[in-house]
């Protein structure tokens, strides 16, 4: 079952809370637009794809409460200006849900892409009539534009996701067979790049999930990924909610891990990558990458091709977001587990080294190293 | 001022509760055979030279009190069992005190260093009268020698201690002045191994805290160390009080900190070194060790000689321990971070590979790989 999807009736959006994970899984229906915009702000919804989907959906919820009888006079009518009002109360809300988390880029594109697709029907309308060019499409047909290409942006991630899957599925299976490797394959993660972030398969986690489908054996290690603890929190959950088998364990275990021969290779996400390949992802990753090419272990960054970013030459170009110490120092804590005003370093992401990378798996194929040369067939 | 000291009156020990910090700091005195024993199971005092020296404390405070008046029929009167109940009396409470945590090396070491110590002194006092060879010496100077050897074991870790900080401190100096480093000195440091654990000036952080008393400055990141946050809870508090420069990160942040170009040299502690070198420590030292070779940053391992194990060949004979799971799900937090009946793999140390430690330092000097050469000093 999708954890962002529209209702039945269409009129409002169900999500599953995940602010409540993993202690309470709880599917929650959001009809307002102050309790959509909520949601984001609460991180009731997150991970940068999963936004944006669900802000698709909430603007297609909200087009179709424009088409109910107490608000037919505003957009429902004949009159000239009825499609341009329903334009603007669709702006006005997708204005609002922007801001609920100014910085997610997939969210701001996923508002404007309804938007314009709402805006593409209204023109298509008065094309269909050309003798009366201020002929109106009608709430109804607006809203089903609206849900149209919600549902788009949805199938769309969900494709791309199994994609993906299917490339790192094929690849593990080659390394496995390549050397020899037999019974379980493990897999060392970080943070997480699942379903809840994406849709159905998420990234890093696709090829366990989709091999996990088709009857491969995994058995995963999780890093809990400080401060944030993504990784306890959610990557545990989907997977045991999946039934693979997981291990959780502290980000500074890998390497015993990794030493005992347990993992044959590592898959993680992605926040971008530039042109070289130097990729950002969750801070800790870039550990990983020493400590795997050190015990000789295929180090794999999974992610939709959107996220590299050729104008970035290289991860020297990336800024490294700095956050609250007190994420550190208190957050998820029963009390506080370091001397007040002790300074605390928390970067909220750090850049692996292309050269650390075996390869970059994305929806278009797998890209190997040197970078500078399979990537470019992304340049403009 | 000591975190572990004998009370001016000699009766009682005074430690400073390590329970209670980092938030609150507080001295409480220790009267009592059950309050001693609790202290150590309570992990009021920890660290094992620390609890060694306050094991040591205790009986001489137990003896002490031997000596007041209500127990003058028991212990120093004339007849010839005197001496015998006295050592009794300390066996037993040695006993009681070894058991609080059987495990610990240096509790029982410094209960049998000072019974044995009180007994040379009873028969010593025999030797001095021949002519009446069953002579006591009586508590009160059983009691001294007891007091004697509990200071002894003090006097004797803190020179050990300053010992090895001295070696580390030129170790640093002098790499800095090879590789035309100037300014404050950043330091990486994993765990705790200072004076909490120790006396004085610890091992790992030695070299930084008499440095800087001596004008050298540093820069120190310290590993919050999880599952149990030694790094967070202890060495921050250290530093902080010792007014050195520190910085709190998380694990996974360690490789950002030294890409930064930030680092110098890592420091660690260590809990048992084998004959080549390999060096087992709180989990996670293995994977600072290999961050460190990557970025080319000295690495260096330093504790007491009696750390080096010769009857240990190689890592491989050294057995890593598995500690309860909620200590990653649930210790410390508000509510548990992941779902229940989640697997956790949670092995309390590692062992770093000889060939990534660059020296060990130890209150004898420094030895450099190959240790399979430099360690024979030790050889029985």
């Amino acid at each position: 079952m999708d954890h962002v999807r529209l209702s039945d009736a269409g009129d409002s959006v169900i999500i599953l809370d995940q602010s409540l994970l993993p202690l309470e899984e709880k599917y929650i229906e959001l009809a307002t637009l102050e309790d959509m915009a909520g949601a984001i702000k609460k991180l009731q919804v997150r991970g940068a794809p999963a936004i944006g989907i669900f802000a698709g959906y909430a603007l297609a919820a909200l087009s179709k409460q424009q088409c109910r009888p107490k608000a037919i006079s505003s957009c429902c009518g004949a009159s000239g200006s009825s499609d341009e009002g329903f334009m603007q109360i669709l702006q006005d809300q997708g204005k609002i849900l922007k801001d609920a988390r100014p910085t997610a880029v997939n969210l701001a594109w996923a508002v404007d892409r309804v938007i314009k697709a709402v805006r593409v029907e209204m023109f298509r309308a008065r094309q269909e009539d050309p003798m009366r060019l201020n002929a109106n499409a009608g709430a109804r047909r607006l809203a089903e534009a609206a849900a149209r290409e919600a549902k788009a942006i949805h199938e769309e991630d969900k494709a791309m996701c199994k994609a993906i899957a299917g490339y790192g599925l094929e690849e593990i299976k080659r390394v496995c067979e390549e050397t020899g490797h037999n019974g379980p394959i493990g897999i060392l993660t970080h943070c997480n790049a699942g379903p809840l972030a994406t849709s159905e398969y998420g990234t890093a986690l696709g090829p366990v999930l989709l091999g996990s489908e088709q009857g491969v054996e995994f058995k995963v290690f999780a890093d809990e990924t400080r401060p944030l603890l993504q990784g306890a929190r959610l990557t545990t959950y989907e997977l045991q909610k999946a039934g693979v088998d997981v291990t959780l364990i502290c980000d500074n275990m890998a390497s015993t891990v990794m030493k005992q021969g347990l993992v044959q290779a590592v898959f993680v996400g992605c926040d971008r990558v530039a042109a070289n390949g130097d990729t950002a992802n969750k801070i800790g990753t870039s550990a990983v990458a020493i400590l795997a090419k050190h015990y000789g272990i295929p180090f794999y960054v999974l992610g939709p091709s959107s996220s590299i970013d050729m104008n970035c030459a290289t991860g020297e170009d990336i800024p490294i977001e700095e956050r609250d110490p007190e994420e550190i120092r208190s957050k998820f804590y029963e009390k506080p587990v370091a001397p007040e005003g002790v300074r605390c370093f928390n970067p909220s992401f750090d850049v692996t080294d292309a050269e650390l990378i075996t390869a970059i798996i994305t929806e278009k194929g797998v890209f190997r190293y040197p970078y500078s040369d399979s990537l470019t067939v992304f340049s403009k």
